[in-house]
């Protein structure tokens, strides 16, 4: 009992249950990501961002976004670094002149030379594209696109649901987000938040769960988002009192305000808390692989509205109240977790290592079913 | 004779002698090191330390220093990330409320859920801890701990000693440290050092040695410190003029008191240097390991006193006088000489084509020794 | 036509015909390179510096500029750490002080061990060097130095040339350097460049190439300088009014000065451009490679001169009008296009899935005559 590792054979039999999440350090090939907010990419104004290892370079034209490879078929320098537009539907390379179509990748011409062969012969790689409720999602992969509602939590892109969000780029793995955000034994980091102190929630310390069997469900139905649901609140006893060797050590924050009551995370990694961070309101958060050590960490808050008014009234309560007391001052804790894991799993290390309890069982579905139902792993060859 | 480089075979016949220690770059297993003063352990004050490439966590309960891995079983995450310690005995985890005993590591309760089967399954690896002189010591390894008498200098635990230090982080190799401290020869950095102009010493430019055979002694009796003689010193003439091509060069510091006359290096790495920096004073140093590039270099002055008064009057002599004219002033030096090997040897080649001459053979008794007498190769795949 | 990469048989043979070429991340050994103005190397006033992954050690001695190894011969530190010299022919190691001739390197003195068996019997490496046109040339690898003239571009030692310059470093490979300056196409990042407003030059958006047979002319005579001359202003219509997709976007800069009409590139890897910035003057770029990913881009402006006068006229216009318009201003566009390709090509992959088109015959010339005509190729194992 001195240490606690796992017996190498067992550890490899778990793992190989979700052997194709591991591999997966740069994502899922062939999902919908969000990348930006809509209002960040502006008509005729070039936005470069990276997912899954690749750089892209996002433009408006006439109010439909476009995504090209951010790089030269050329001599590969990146387009961004100094972005020269002639005409509204094409970027031509800074260094040679070679110009690009927005929105097929076409090279159609060459500004230092009009009459050269490879004039109409090549394009640079182009990603489909769908705005949907102020974000701009890319799709990352080489089939033939899905519907974006299959990438989605549901009920995201219900007409009635009005979504407000940030994003920042946080020094981790992707996995560690959505396993950060999908962990309900994770509360207790929370146990301090300033969330706590302008909300009347219940926020328990943790959960002594039942029978395992329903502790989690899984959904996975052709053509629908394939998920998993936490069921841990419904099937376990929430923890306002820990003790330590039998003496009282610490207390829940107790409220009259029930949060969190349904879990859920979807491919390709996504989270849905409703309600939260109060009853009136749903979270969902992508994070998005940027590469192999850090993700977009997108939040969403989304309310139903039912007039133009509640919507501006819901789109004012979120500049002044959320913004500081939830996705900043809440989820401020989740990116320090998810840091501190980084170091135990970017070698590979931790998959072996861990030592899993019962609240994990909804990380074990998930990985899964990531493993089962991923369209694809993004390495750095296929690219 | 125009390149410098030795003969591949006996390059590697030499080497060869010392194979073991070329392949410690994280030091030597189953040792006791120092790693703190004792001063810097408070009483429920957990401090964190790295050393041999491990993550370590020390704490003071009740007058006693514990040592716990610093990564938390569940997930991995650096329990010093954030300190949370609900009972006197134990620190809980600050993700999931993962909550370990300081005395053996064992995991006693989950704060999350009081019902885990986890608890009382696993332990924290702990390390072996005395406190000696002023200093928490660490024993790393896998076997049963030795007595400590066996990993310091002769002397350093006599009770008529007291002692007195630092402790700073130098950017190589523990080994560089180990050598550069050992080695006679270097002297010559020293030539224009502060502490000769405030301490009237003797310190020569170099030796000229005699016969090699009597330039060391080792010392490896059973069940006592492992360490070597450097008796240059002894059995050389010191140089106090040079000359560069029959023209005088250089001048050696003149003085009236005799210092380091005996010095030696004992395992798992620590040197005796007597008397030093001055005729009433010893100067011990160790050069702990903390990963493959950079050590903890840990100074400690000691002088025999037969009285509190002459102790208070060593400790305020230490504060005022040594520190800024010995241990900073005269050393500073040497972490300079540490720093400029390092690029030389990270990558083993140094090994392979430095040239040593006669001075030297002091460092390579040392090589030889701990080759032979090491408790065991520290590397990223035992620990 | 989706994506642009090459089949991969194409792009083997192609990358096949530049082999030793695409090796040469470290350059060429066994060639002379420039690495300081003879003015920054004042009598014994050591400079180190690095070139194709070498530290040396620059030191003028009673006129003379010598170069030895940057490292002691002993353990490995690096000389220039803490330069001491107590002769004018020698520098001694500020460690153990081993002592070395600068003409020859040779092990002449050990200041801490007068006695010792390695005095005379090891050396420094030592590199030769000649100065010419205000320029420290250094030979780097280890065959009988040739000439000089065979290593710099036709009449750049002429007597009447008069050359004034300068040098910095910049963050990509020395071959982006060469490809850049040698590239015709390449005129399109200059064309909002500061040197045209001060200056009534033509210059063209590009060139379209006429037939690719005359498009080059290579020089490889036996014992003179090997290189290749871009013949594409001749024998091509210059651009000065591009078009997109039929509609016109962007003009070039027309002036009465003609410039650039000779633009040759040569062994180890030297621009001459002619004239340039102004018909009066020739500019001449080396490329030196310090390390894998740092090249010393220096470069030089010359001008025929009759009298000391119009030589001291050229100096101060030099100084106060070329500086800033050519050498910085012109030339910073340059280095951020070989910063954007470096990525592409740091490992290898750009030299496989680059899409060259007309105006890269050139550059396609220079890589096989490189290839071919090259002295050895330097890698981290012959330093
Ligand atoms: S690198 Fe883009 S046009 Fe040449
Ligand atoms: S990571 Fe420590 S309790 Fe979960
Ligand atoms: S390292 Fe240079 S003399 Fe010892």
């Amino acid at each position: 009992m001195q240490t606690a590792s796992v017996p190498a054979g067992i550890a490899e039999r778990r793992t190989r249950a979700w052997a194709p999440y591991i591999d997966a350090k740069l994502g899922f090939r062939n999902h919908w990501y969000p990348v930006r907010l809509s209002a960040e990419v502006a008509e005729a104004s070039p936005v470069p961002v990276q997912l899954l290892g690749e750089k892209v370079l996002l433009n408006r034209v006439d109010g439909v976004v476009h995504a090209i490879a951010d790089r030269c078929l050329h001599r590969g320098v990146t387009l961004s670094d100094k972005v020269e537009c002639y005409s509204k539907a094409t970027i031509s390379c800074w260094y040679h002149g070679w110009t690009y179509r927005w929105d097929n990748g076409k090279l159609v011409d060459i500004l230092t030379n009009p009459t050269s062969v490879q004039i109409g012969r090549h394009a640079l790689k182009t990603y489909p594209v769908r705005e949907e409720k102020g974000l701009v999602f890319l799709f990352v992969g080489d089939q033939e696109p899905h519907d974006l509602a299959e990438d989605v939590p549901p009920g995201f892109l219900d007409a009635d649901l009005a979504v407000h969000g940030q994003h920042r780029v946080v020094d981790a793995n992707w996995r560690m987000g959505v396993e950060n955000g999908f962990d309900a034994g994770h509360v207790f980091i929370h146990k301090s938040s300033i969330l706590l102190d302008g909300n009347d929630i219940a926020l328990p310390l943790g959960f002594a769960p039942g029978d395992p069997e329903q502790l989690t469900r899984s959904v996975t139905g052709e053509g629908a988002p394939k998920g998993v649901f936490d069921l841990l609140g419904e099937h376990s006893v929430p923890i306002f009192e820990a003790t330590i060797e039998g003496q009282p050590a610490i207390q829940g924050h107790m409220g009259s305000k029930m949060v969190a009551i349904s879990i859920s995370v979807w491919l390709p990694g996504v989270l849905k808390v409703d309600p939260f961070p109060d009853p009136t309101l749903t979270q969902f958060e992508w994070y998005v692989p940027i590469d192999e050590g850090r993700h977009l960490y997108l939040q969403m808050l989304g309310r139903r509205v039912g007039s133009e008014e509640e919507a501006r009234s819901f789109e004012a309560e979120f500049r002044e109240k959320w913004v500081e007391l939830a996705l900043n001052g809440f989820n401020d804790d989740d990116i320090l977790a998810r840091r501190s894991m980084e170091p135990f799993y970017a070698d590979d290390r931790g998959w072996r290592e861990e030592v899993l309890f019962e609240s994990d069982r909804a990380i074990i579905e998930w990985r899964r079913l990531a493993s089962q139902y991923n369209r694809g792993i993004q390495t750095r060859d296929v690219r």
